[in-house]
Order: C-alpha cells, then sequence, then structure tokens
C-alpha cells in the first residue's frame, strides 16, 4: 500500500467521494425539526428534488438506505398478493424482487442477461399476458454490472397495451449521473438514494411519485407505518416531517443539489459520460473485457471489468487497497470473483481518474496479470481530447 | 431576538446539542462498506452499545429514525394478529400503538395518566386475564411529558404470572440520559435513536435484543425485509451490514460512545440529574408547575412545564426563539399550546442551562406571564451547592 | 467544575469565540497562493478591510499577532533616534511604547490615569512643546482595563497646532465593537489584531494607512524587512503577498468581514453597547465596582470588574474555570490579582451572557463573596427592555 | 480544465495539502492562551519540535511566515555592521541575504550554480580570509530549483578553521520531507515554517537554536521586538507566549507532529524519496531534463523541470490549471519562464503522484511540447517495484 499518507482513493460505485462542500455544510449545530427555519430547508430541498428527478408530484426523503425505498414504494402502492413483474439483469434488481417476495408479493422475474441492456420485449409479451400484473420493477443502471437500461420502451409497452401497472424505476446510481425523465419517461415511482450521484454519505432514502401512484397509495393495503407516504406527505405540506428527519444529512443534500444546480445537469451528464469513455478507452489498452458487451448499455457511473484469465480478483481487489490505497467495487452475487467495479461517478476530476487507472493497471501487474501497457496512455488521450474548452474552475469561486 | 451573533440554543428534548468532537468526527471522507476498515468500526461501535444499553445480545443499528425501530421491534418478534398491551401515558407511547395497529396488530391500550410515572398493577391484571399476549410495549422516559416510569416492576409482573410476553421499550430519551439495564431489567426489545443522550444528529435507530426476542425473530410472520434483523445478524457477524450504512453517523456514534466511555455512565447520569433538579429549583422559584406531579416520574432529560395561567403558550415559544434565539420543546398531541418542554440533555453545561432558564424566564415576561423573580437565583443556589468536587475539565484535554 | 459535558465558555476579553461559519471557512483545502483564486480573494478581502476601517487608503495583512503590527506601523514610517509622544492609560499602551523603545526610538510617556478615558490636553501640551515628536501613540480601547479613549479630539490638538506627528491609534479590541472611523478621525496608522471583534482566530495583524503614513514611509530610515510596506503593497496590487500568507486565515477573515457586512456595522456596534450595558447593570446589581470610572470610556468590548474586598482575584478565576468550565481575563501588569475582565465582544448572545454572568456570580459565592443577589436579575432585565424590534434570526438562515 | 468537480491538484512545492486530521484539529474552539490547557498544549509543540528538528536547545514558534523567521535568526543573534557569508544558489538564498542587508548587515554573497548542491570549498576560502563574519547562512533544500545542499561539510569546514561564525540554515522545505540533523550537524540557527513538509496551512514560523545562538542573542544590538527571543523563552517555560499565539494553527500544528510521530521519520523520509525517484523516472521517459543537475542534490520535496524547447512554460502552467484543475509551481526569479516545479511532498500518495504526473503530461501536449509517452508508466514502475511491503493504512485507522 502506499503507506499512511495522502488521500484514499474511494473509487467504488458508491458510496462515492463526498466534496468538501458538503461534508461542511453537514458540519453544522442542529436546528428545531419543528422550526420555521427547518420548514425553509425542507421547501428548498423539495424543490430541487423535482428538478433533478424531473417529477412534478411529491419527492419523499427517508432516513433509510436506498434499499429501503424499495420497500417504501411497494407498501405504498401494493396489496398483499398483487403481481409485480420483475425484469432481472443484476444484483439489486434481483434484491428488489427479493424485497418484494418478502413483503407477500407474488413477483414474476424475468432472467435477463446481466451483460446487456434491457430489453422492452418480454416485458411487453409479460405484461400482454397477464392484465392483473401491478407493477413493473426495472433499475435503470444496475450497479452491480454497470449497465444502464432505456426506460422509455417499457413506458411505451406500457402505453401500448393500455395496461394498468405502475411502472417502478431503480435510479439508485443513475440519478445525477445519466440523464434521468421521472416524468418524462412516464415512470410512476423512482427510488434513490444519496450516496451515489448526489454525492452524499449514506442515509437518506428517495421516492419520487406520480400521480398514478400517489392514487394508488388510497387503497394499497400492504401494512406500513414507517414508510407511510400519506402521513409524510401532510407533514411536508408545512415543511416537517412525521418522525424526526436526518437534518445533517438534509443540510448535506441541500448543499449538493445546489452544487448540481450551479454546474447544470447537462455538464454533469456531459463529464460523467466522458469518464466513463476514458475509462472504456484504458480497457481497450490493456485489452480487457468490459463485463458490459452492448455499448448502449455502457454506464456513466461505473465500469464493470472481467478480470483476466488466471487473475485471482479479490487478490487484485486486496493488494490495490493494501499497496495503493484504493477501494476499488468487488464483485456482487453471482459475479462474485469473476469481476471488479470501477467507480467513476460523483465528486472527481481527470486526474483522480487517471490515479485511479493507474492504481487498476499496477494493481494488475502486482498480482501477475498480463496486461497490456497502454490503458492510462489511451485514458489521457482521450480525456485531452475531451477536455470541455472555456471553462474556468467555478466551484472553488463561489465558496471563497 | 438576540440578533445574528452567537449560538442558537437548541434546548429541545431531543434533538440535542451535537458535541464538536462528534460533528468532526462525522466531517470526515467515506470508506468503503465492505472493506476491513468499516468492519473494525462496526464491531468497536457494536461493543461500545452493547455497554451502554447492558445488552448482552445483539444490538441492531438501522439508517432510520428512532420510530422506525418502533417497526423494526414489532414486525421482527410478532405475527399477523398478535396482540400487544400498550402502556399509554404520552404522546409517543400512543405513537407506538399507532405503529402497531398499522402493522396489524390488536393493541390493548391501558390509558393512564399523563402526568405520573407508569404503574404496573394495571398491566399486570391485563396479563394475568389474557395469556395470548404477546407482547407488552411501555416507555421508559416519555419525552412529551417529562416523565420516567419504572420497568423493573413490569419484569416482575410477568414473571410472577410465568407470562410469555415480550418486553418491549422505548428508551428513545433515557439511554445516556438515565440508568437504563436492558439485560438487569429482563427488557426483551429496546428501542432507542441518535439524537438524545446518544448527541448524534437523528438518523440512526437502534434496537437491543433478548435472546428470547431473537428466538421469536424465527417465527414472526409480519412481513418484513429492511428490518429483518436475521439478515443484518449475518452480517454484522463479519462487521457488514446488508444495505448500505450511514458512515457519517456510524462515525459520529463511535465518537459520541467514546465520549461516554470516558466520562463514565454514572457521571453522566449524575450531571443529567443535577441539571433537571436545578431546572425544578427554578420552576419553583418562578411558581411554575411542573406536568409531572410525582416526584418518582422526574425526568432527567427534560422538564414539561404547564403554561401558566393566561399566558399563550405558542406565543411564549415563538418569542423566546425570535427574541432570544432560542428552541424549547412545544406541547404534543393533547399538550399541545398546554406545555412547553425544556429540554436538559445531552451536551450542556452548568452556564448553558442557566442561560436557557434565564431565556425561559425573559420569554415568560415578554408575553406578560405573572412570574415570581427567583428562578433563575435559585437554578444557580442549586448547581452551586452541587457542584462536583475535584474534577477538571477533561473533555478538551483529551482531543488536544 | 461543570463537568466534561457542554462548551467551554470562552469570555476572555480576546481572543473571542470564532463562529462557525467562520471555523467552516477555515477547514478547506489550501490554494496556490500565486494563482488567480487567492489573488480574488486578496481583493475581496482588502476592499472589505477598507470598509470597516473606514480607510481609504492601503491596508496591510501580516502573518503575525497584532502586537507584531505595532513594530510594523513604527518601522514603517520613523527612523532611529525618533521621538513619539505614547499615552499611557493601560497595560497594553505601556506595551506599544516599549516596543518603540527597543526599536530605537525615544518615547516620552504620558502616564495618566487607567481607570478614565484619555484626555486631549497633557498630549496638546507636549505636542506645543516640542514640535519634533513624529508620531503619537494611543489606544482605543485600552483590553486591559475596559477604557474606550476619544480620537477625534487627539486628532484635533495635532491639527490645531499644525503639528505634523503622524497619528497611530491601537484598534485592536475596538474594530468590530466600537464605531471606528481611521479617515473620519484623520488617523495615520490604525492597528489591529484578527482574534477580537472580527472573531477570527489570533495570527494576523492589520494595519491601515493614510497618504502622510505612505509617504512617511519612503524617508522612514529605521531596518525593516518582514514589516515592509513598500514590497507588499507592489504584490498586493497583483492580489499577491511578499511571503507565503496566511491563508486559512485569510479564508476565515473573507467568511467574518461577510458576516460583519451581512449584519450591518450599526447592528453589530448597537449589540455590543447592549452586552457591556446589561454587563454594568449585574455589577450594580451585585454591587461590584467598574474598573472604570467614567462613563463617557465604558467599554463595548470588555468590563474591567475590581475584585471586591477580601477576594482573592486568582483564586476566584481559578474556581470559575474548574467548576464553570469558563475562561475570564485576569489582571495585566499593575492589576494583576486586582481586577477581572469579562469579554463581551464578538459572537455571543444573550444567553450566553446570561451565562457568563451567571458565573461570574457563582463563581464569586464560590470563593466567599459578600455580594448582594440580582445580578444576574438586573442584565435580564435590561437585556429584555433593549430587545431589538422586528429582527428575524438573520445569521443561519444565509448558510443553510 | 475538469470542470467544477472533484478536489483540485495542488502539488506545488509548497504550501502543500493540509490532511483532513490537521484541517479537523484545526476546526475547534479557541481556548484561554494564559490558561492550564494551552500550557500543555505549548510544552507537547516544543517537545515534538525539538525531536523533529534533532534541537536540544529552544525552539521557537511565531505567527508569522516561513521568512519572518530569517528575520528573527538574524535580529537575535548579530549587532549593525556584522558581516554574513551567504552562499546563494538560488531564489530564496537570495532573499534571505536581501533581509540581511536590510536590516542593516554586510552580506558577502557566493554567487554559485543554482542547479548544483552547495560545496564547501568557497565558504572555506572565504572562512579562512575573513575572521570577522559573524555568520554562515545557507539554504538546505532550495525550493526554487528543487536542489539539496549538504550541511555537514560547512560545519565541518567551520570546525577545522576554529572559525566563530554561526552556521544558519534554512530548512523550509527539508523539515519532514529530507533528513535532517540540527544538533547533529552542528547548525546554530535553523529556519522552518509550516506548509512544506509539517503539512499545515502556512502561517507559523520556526526557529531552532543552539546553545551559542542563545548566547550570542544576549549581545545582539540588532532592534528587536516581535522577534525577541529572550522574552519569548522566558513566556515559554509556562507554557505561554509573549504575544497572542496562532490557536488554531497550534492545534494543527501538535496534529500534525503526532502523525508524523506516528509514521516515523525514516518511513516519512522514505516516501519522499520514492515519490522523487518515480518523479524523475517520468521525466526519463518523457525525455525532460531535471533543472538539478547532480544526482547528489536531488530533491525529495519537489522536482525543479527545465521547460522543453519551444514550450511557453507559463502558457503550460495556465492550462494545467485551467484544463486538469492542478497547481504547479512556476519558475522563480531568474528561473521565471524556464522551469516549472514539481511538489511531491506532503500529504500525498502513489495514487495522486501519479494523477499529477498525468496532468503534466496532458498539460505539455496542450501547449505542443514534442514529449515521449512513457513518462507516466515508468513513474508506475519504479512505484510498484518499490512499493513497501508488509504496511497497512496505518492513517484512517488511528483517526475512526
Amino acid at each position: 500500500m502506499s503507506g499512511p499518507s495522502g488521500r484514499h482513493f474511494l473509487q467504488l460505485p458508491g458510496p462515492t467521494n463526498v466534496p468538501d462542500r458538503v461534508l461542511r455544510a453537514m458540519d453544522r449545530a442542529l436546528i428545531d425539526h419543528r422550526g420555521p427555519q427547518f420548514a425553509d430547508l425542507t421547501r428548498r430541498i423539495l424543490a430541487d428534488l423535482s428538478w433533478i428527478f424531473d417529477a412534478s408530484e411529491h419527492v419523499f426523503v427517508f432516513p433509510s438506505s436506498a434499499s429501503g425505498c424499495w420497500e417504501a414504494a411497494l407498501v405504498n402502492t401494493l396489496s398483499p398478493g398483487d403481481s409485480v413483474l420483475a425484469y432481472e439483469n443484476g444484483f439489486f434488481a434481483a434484491g428488489w424482487s427479493d424485497v418484494a417476495e418478502r413483503l407477500g408479493l407474488r413477483v414474476e422475474r424475468i432472467q435477463a442477461d446481466w451483460r446487456r441492456p434491457a430489453v422492452a420485449s418480454p416485458i411487453r409479451e409479460r405484461l400482454a399476458s397477464d392484465r392483473g400484473i401491478r407493477a413493473v420493477l426495472i433499475v435503470h443502471n444496475e450497479t452491480s454490472t454497470g449497465v444502464t437500461s432505456p426506460i422509455a420502451p417499457v413506458r411505451a409497452a406500457l402505453d401500448d397495451l393500455g395496461h394498468e401497472a405502475l411502472l417502478m424505476v431503480d435510479a439508485v446510481s443513475s440519478l445525477g449521473t445519466t440523464a434521468y425523465r421521472h416524468d418524462g419517461w412516464g415512470v410512476d415511482v423512482t427510488i434513490c438514494g444519496s450516496q451515489k450521484g448526489l454525492m452524499l454519505p449514506p442515509g437518506l432514502g428517495l421516492c419520487a411519485t406520480s400521480r398514478r401512484a400517489l392514487d394508488a397509495n388510497r387503497d394499497a393495503a400492504l401494512p406500513r407505518a414507517y414508510w407511510d407516504w400519506a402521513e409524510m406527505r401532510r407533514c411536508n405540506r408545512d415543511g416537517f416531517f412525521p418522525s424526526t428527519p436526518a437534518t445533517s444529512l438534509l443540510y448535506g443534500l441541500a448543499e449538493s443539489l445546489r452544487m448540481l444546480r450551479e454546474e447544470g445537469l447537462e455538464s454533469v451528464f456531459g463529464r460523467h459520460a466522458r469518464f466513463a469513455a476514458a475509462t472504456r478507452a484504458a480497457l481497450d489498452g490493456w485489452g480487457l473485457d468490459n463485463h458490459c458487451v452492448d455499448p448502449a448499455g455502457y454506464s456513466n457511473a461505473a465500469t464493470t471489468v472481467v478480470g483476466p484469465e488466471g487473475v485471482d480478483v479479490r487478490r487484485f481487489l486486496d493488494e490495490v487497497l493494501r499497496r495503493f490505497d484504493m477501494s476499488l467495487g468487488g464483485g456482487l452475487g453471482r459475479l462474485r470473483g469473476e469481476v471488479f467495479r470501477i467507480g467513476h461517478l460523483g465528486d472527481l476530476n481527470d486526474l483522480t481518474l487517471l490515479g485511479t487507472l493507474a492504481g487498476v493497471e499496477m494493481g494488475m501487474r502486482a498480482v501477475g496479470a498480463d496486461l497490456r501497457s497502454g490503458g492510462v496512455e489511451a485514458a489521457m488521450s482521450h480525456l485531452l481530447a475531451t477536455t470541455p474548452a472555456g471553462m474556468a474552475p467555478a466551484k472553488e469561486r463561489s465558496t471563497t
């Protein structure tokens, strides 16, 4: 490892690096969660969340992990025994299905290729043959596989069939990294968490809703208390929460949303796409395989790399941590030991990415991988060729 | 109000003031929640939680509000339609009952006096007449009323009857402020949150368990996913969590537990008791009434004050905020507009308490209350007479 | 003492409490002290310093204590053997004279009453009889005595006599606490430091200058290098410094000046005057004597209290620290053991002041002083009667 | 530039990156600079400074830049008109000579090669021919040239001649980066600052002394007040300072010294040497020239690179800042526009260094330099081949 000096490289697909502005915003005394200043904070956050989700209906914020909002989405809209259709092309998609089952829903799983983006046709077929399906669950960016799936075709399938099922999307690692349109794509519930593109510590779960999802809430019979939308919506109207909210994380959320607004979403998505492309250029340079085999599915947030022949991926990850003080993501579920994941989302820049890729190359060599050299050079070439023109370092200025 | 200068006085019964040591501990870069350093952090926290709860079985930590753990306690141990007996002597006790009902349990409520500590006899009676009751729910310190209830007699009632019901206790505002013995009192599930005596921001819910509670978990049929103990216990064994934990709050928790260990629990409880007594001395000096009418129930954490005749309590709270930059607690539920609450728990000292009491006196005068003078003087006398001997300011030294 | 809990009460006449906004502004990564962002920072700070000093000519910022700028003022404007006239009515005034002597100047000291503000007549007399005096040194607010002296009459004396001497003023504890007009009063060099009304940690010395002071700089023959104005002025023009500046303190300075601008100087001075008056009301209530015997000289920044008969002041200070975790100022120089000093400047509010005064009263009782009760009550009455109307807590809002 | 995301790469030869542990240690409320807690802090810092300088006599700490201590060293030991011999092989060496002249000393300058380490022979010659020289001034590591000079031969020359001159050394960028032995090499005054190997923000100047330097202090007739050692030594004995010390920087200094102790100086110097070697490997790979032409003088702290033919170095620096959010050092004095400087000292690790070198390569290409590729690869090879064995990431653990 690189010794006791310098900053750890946290290049997971999340949690991501928290910008100092956000850490400092959280490092503040608490306020009364029932006072006027808190109400202002809540209103500002809810307005900015509407903007970033493209969601005109209510967005809910829970003190919870993102997966808590998988549960919130289901218990607020469905009844015991309801059928849901889950498109499973990754570890987190499967996790959501499991939650649905544990809550007493009937889950029909479409087992799909983990190396490709979702295709709408099998969804369309099942929906056509089963009018009783109450919800379709799909993951926008699978953090385990580094594959992004299109959502609009699923909506189109529902619309074409005139099917009543709610469309529920996990956007945990896509919000703030990849263009996402909750209203624009006709999504009914979008789930997110704080620790990916929003650049916060974990601890907040988010649900964006539609009018139809809120209507479904009235009849949904799954038991619920903590996750109940109705009570939270009532309290939020005045700027408050039914139970004590996670004040310091909300301070941070207000700041991270302000940063994203300052930068502009086009620029945010553009830099994620650029870092993802530079990472793939490095893979090509080294001769390593992207786990995602369809360019249409390449993820802005993370690249999942197939461990090369003869390399013990877990040992590779250990060596990268021990020698170079960097955390990369390991393979999850059936991919354990098969792949590793490079997070390139959130708060990082060209030189951090290049340091990351250098760590990957050295780590591979440390475990004896027969890598071509030239990966880092290729990433440099890509970054140099695509430097955005005419920009000045804006972030620091605004904080001085 | 006192103008834009100085620190806000946050004298709620919680959230409480977060010590700078804890804020600074949270103001740190994130680490890999699946890495070895995280495992160390988890193990240290769990060991310290065992100590502070006096709980030899597993303590669970959720990213949630404390009330989330009301739900966790129930869904992990009970089945649909099970009967629970709830002792209701305050707003939060009633809230827990509501949660139980929403989750599909049959809730038998003992409506008790909100101004006195719980008495075991009605609990004993109901238990004697209904062997099918599966759990008894009771609040140790009712944050809404400033009344602390004894838990041991409830255990004794269960034991005397040989009754199988689980004993579940809300210790949200007593842990870290008042002697609490999870094992010692034979409690099966104790619920707590981060933002009271643990001096953290809100965002963590805690459940201490017993062997019987963990056994009940195996057969409990209430649907659960997020709150499931079994999976968390499995993951915790290696130092990890089933979903992404709230890392920065865990950093803070490790630090606050370290501070409490440094001070020693006897000293912690002693200073809470001393501040509570000084506050009551001020009430006597002013001629204001404590909402709690039984000295055996006086709370270490907060004192609930009956609004004097002719005073608009809500206007009083507004004036205290506007003029003196202090947040006090208002009345909750049926006490709305009737009482206000002075929090004297967590991170404060003699002079902060006296500033607080001075703010109460001035606020009362500002709304025309006919108060005797002398409340602050009485509190000073109490504090002066009870200054702990021979101590040196330890806290700062340890951090320099 | 009050135990290991809560915040230390730092009620010195300086260093003062640093607002969290300022601490957090300093808690930031460094930037290149020769880069464009630094130049922006320098320019903004210099503009805001002009505003707060009321100084149209250059203001110099040194990494140094305030007393370093006593030296900077002298070595930049005078030559070996030059005569200066020093008005000595306190410990810091005497300290400045000592510095002048050590630097090779001839110092004529007017030994004046430490309990009263300066009077211009003896200055006028000496100036009239000695045309060769090159500078008059006077302290605006003597931090050791809690006495504020008028500056305008000294300027008038110089003007009436057509005397060429430079007027140099120590405004270390008055800037940001008391109306101060560098240009308006015709001051040639004003000296200040960061740790009083500017609410920063110590480490920055400041010199505001006049055209005549800058002209004198050209011929001044005292040796100088570190303190040299000419080189700093040249560098400052481009936003830089001749040697590495104290970046983090400059971050803090930018923030504290922003806070003072947000509040407005009238309001800043008003709240200091109000806290000083409340403190004096407490003294009257207790029957303690103000060291300053002329109401015209009462200080906005600090009140120096005569130790009552039979009280060991040093033991009093020790007990206040040990029992109540509060630091008050002790007597300096000839006042050692005779007085103590209550700082009421910088970042504090009504309730902090009342906590402070309560600590004074309890500390006095702890050492057996025969105090009348009623001091804290009197301060409360004053504060309640003088609450500024119609203001809302502005500070926090701007940071959320 | 790399956009508004991620951390600025501050790869100057100083100020260096401040570790979060140090920033957080500074982000604390102030304490009484005349109280017992402060005395403890002072004593601990002075003891740790003795250790890091290898200096058994007093070490002085001033609120000042490092160059302030050039002045402190001179005014405390010399008298007007005294002769000093200055070895000038760089911009900062020349700056120190200028200070000496401005203070009224006669300065004999040995104009030496800026691309090579100092050689003792010309010093020996001048000393032999002039017994009246009172001090020899030399820079250990010239931050402007990236050249480290040996100090022991200079001491040997003095000893061989039995010459009385004091040996004064600027170790501003070597302390904490390169083995330095104040006592071991017989140095009389060593000067340092806070913002290089000590990893603090700028704002503290340091002087380590010898018995002979302290003796010289008694007769030294240069005027002094702020910089006076005698008074500071007196105050330091009790743990205090003659003027208000820069408390928050002292908090940081205590923490950075603790970190250096935890790591051990051998390890600290080893990682600096390793990063310097990796940087030189990159230069070789690119075909760029090190400004230092003698391997014996290669600096652990910074590498000065000769701008390649046809490259506008200033434009290169601007592009690196604008495109890649990195600050490198420019050429100073006669090297302006000729060289640039890569800082590899203080708080950084392998991947940060590789990101830095990648930025250099891309910046060079951005301004059209005809660089060989392979510099970053060469640095990776060096780092991989020299990874310290058997170490675990220690830093983070100790702070959790």
